[in-house]
């Protein structure tokens, strides 16, 4: 059986449980309270020397962290991931986008403002990153504008990457208001089968 | 025949010059001025709404931009990529985490101290962004300790997405003097057939 390293809390770790949900794959799941170092133990360590979540381990130890990487491992191959080269292409576009251009000003204010101290010198850097955010977050919303999902049509890997930080975008200070079409995508992913919320523990421990 | 929006001094762009090389597969090269907004133009915007290079155009006037994945697209199918599952993933996984844990920390001090009018208040961000460029660095060292190249032990495009802005490392204040397998690495990349260099402007224009 796989193994999830995860914390509950993280939307990175979050992309991987709703695909392994929608798969219907069973999974070990372990939580790491990253806010206390256990990330960085010599043992995390040594199955991630970068000392982040999630990591997925495979039955013989084989281990593999990035949450966008893993959800390709797992997707390729099913219908979370399209056949045609160039949708395969752009698949891979959205998840470098979103790892680059969104995750560091739309998931990380949110991890400032629930985590950190309300004194810790990281909210200065808050008005800077919302600012960065709107604009990647104004990229969605154009891309949306006449399509449903965020390639060929159907929903998969780009969307679930692309969803997980955005629908708790507000928890880091982020109106959506002014984005009709990106909550409209963010109801269409909310109704796919098999959805999981991001803080629904896994039954897996 | 492919066009390749690109900027001669970027890294990224880099990445794809260099895979077009190695792959003898001729095209249009068009240098925007990313410094004097060339990329942000309301032409450019409509081809990448992120109003970023590089951007891959095919002869159909499909776009696809983020380097990697315009690595992927390109490599799918050639020596460049595996064709073993896991292995696929380890070159995702490598490719981001050049962009989320390395690039940051790597190349933006360097675009910082050769393109920034010397008070610019972004240098301030130089020794913070240091330290975390030496924890990637240091990450890279310690999986080249035992391995020729970062995945299947064969050249491919994690390697080259990650040495396209490792190899100019020292141009934003990193040493690495610290990392003696990283250096056999980038010595490895550049000794092989069909290398061009950074600055090596293409003959496509």
């Amino acid at each position: 059986m796989i193994t999830l390293y995860d914390y509950l809390d993280s939307g990175n770790g979050y992309k991987v449980r709703l695909l392994l949900a929608q798969l219907g794959t069973p999974y070990r799941y372990i939580e790491l309270d990253i806010l206390t170092g256990e990330s960085r133990t010599p043992q995390f360590l040594a199955r991630n020397p970068n000392g982040r979540i999630p990591l997925l381990e495979l039955a013989d130890g084989r281990c593999l962290p990035e949450s966008d990487a893993i959800l390709w491992y797992l997707a390729e191959g099913t219908r979370f991931v399209p056949s045609e080269r160039f949708e395969r292409a752009q698949v891979l576009q959205w998840m470098f986008f979103e790892q680059y251009s969104h995750e560091p000003c739309v998931a990380t204010p949110r991890f400032i403002m629930r985590h950190l101290p309300a004194d810790s010198p990281r909210r200065t850097d808050l008005p800077q990153l919302l600012v960065r955010g709107r604009e990647a977050l104004g990229v969605m919303e154009k891309h949306l504008d006449r399509r449903e999902f965020f390639v060929g049509e159907r929903y998969g890997i780009a969307d679930i990457a692309l969803y997980a930080y955005t629908h708790v975008a507000a928890d880091g200070g982020h109106d959506l208001a002014p984005y009709p079409k990106l909550r409209a995508w963010l109801q269409r992913v909310a109704a796919q089968p098999q959805h999981v919320l991001l803080l629904e523990r896994p039954s897996g421990r």
